[in-house]
């Protein structure tokens, strides 16, 4: 098995966070996505979408997108448990996985892609009246998020799941993307200085 | 329990496909979209997205967003499975569903939220540009999925999913977006005509 890898890249790194938090070792090919590598027919012909992660099983069978990846891992290594336990817990953690997912890490992606002249090549076209349209958006979901965060631990419950690495990706793509953590979120604050603690952040 | 239920709109379209194919029957509450009912104060304090559908379980628990509400219902009764069986098919679908909703539905969504005079007032700002960017995008998309379901029946394997219910309703979606389907993509013809043929897509 190998995961083919995107460095800095939110996806990748989404993998490789739970991996860590799973305490589970894959070996990792790199793949250089500033040079483009990831569009190359290398990557392409494993995944048409032309996208990191790719993991690789040792019979070639391929899969792609990093939520699929991480519950391949789940169901393979059960504990610690980032999906969820009870039907309820599992129901949960998919509303606040799909909640961190759409309501914020692709705002954020796409204040990123259509105003950073970085992604010219990459997002085509961009529209910058649109990733200007993200920003607020970002910010309102944050105010409904530190709303929430003032009653329990993690995103969705007492305790850490997939929904949190989510969150922590997207809370951290915020810095190239421009936009500023306001300070009256301290739950927020509160929550990602958490999450940023953990050996797995590093990852 | 009972589903607050948002009538032709996609996402309380597509759990009632969702139950209707699990043989599952909930009361459901209307709320008329049309006369913006889930933006009150009803629906606002079971949740504050503002969207539909919500589930609310009889000790009053309240369950959002639309996969995760299949996921519950996939937990408590899980014949027939709709999100996988093994490791590898769990992973699958959750690959498939992914795609269905990020690069296919979402794509319809945005072309049609972003250019349709009706939803001046639910998506603020309208980009037109952005709704217009939307649309080849879409076709893209439909042709890699031409390509993939020339090889098997369904979107995620030989077993029918909920990345097939998704992928559906984001077809539909497309009239209303005015995005027509090709004719040379016969594989996503013959696809779509069989879901739309099951006696759940009328659901």
């Amino acid at each position: 098995m190998k995961l083919y890898d995107g460095g800095k890249a939110p996806n990748p790194r989404r993998v490789r966070v739970f991996l860590a938090e799973k305490g589970i070792e894959v070996p990792l090919v790199p793949v250089d996505m500033g040079a483009m590598a990831h569009r190359g027919p290398d990557i392409a012909q494993k995944n048409p979408m032309q996208r990191l992660p790719v993991l690789e099983l040792d019979d070639g069978t391929v899969l792609t997108e990093s939520v699929a990846i991480c519950r391949y891992f789940e169901e393979l290594h059960p504990e610690p448990a980032l999906f969820g336990r009870s039907a309820l817990e599992r129901a949960r953690v998919e509303e606040w996985q799909r909640r961190m997912e759409l309501d914020l890490f692709l705002r954020v992606a796409h204040a990123f892609r259509h105003t950073h002249p970085a992604m010219k090549d990459w997002e085509v076209p961009q529209v910058a009246e649109w990733g200007e349209a993200n920003r607020p958006k970002v910010l309102d979901f944050l105010a409904f998020l530190d709303g929430e965060l003032a009653n329990r631990e993690f995103a969705a419950g007492d305790g850490f799941s997939i929904a949190d690495i989510t969150g922590m990706i997207a809370v951290d793509f915020m810095k190239p993307a421009k936009i500023q953590m306001p300070e009256e979120f301290t739950y927020v604050r509160r929550w990602h200085a958490q999450l940023a603690a953990r050996p797995s952040a590093k990852a």
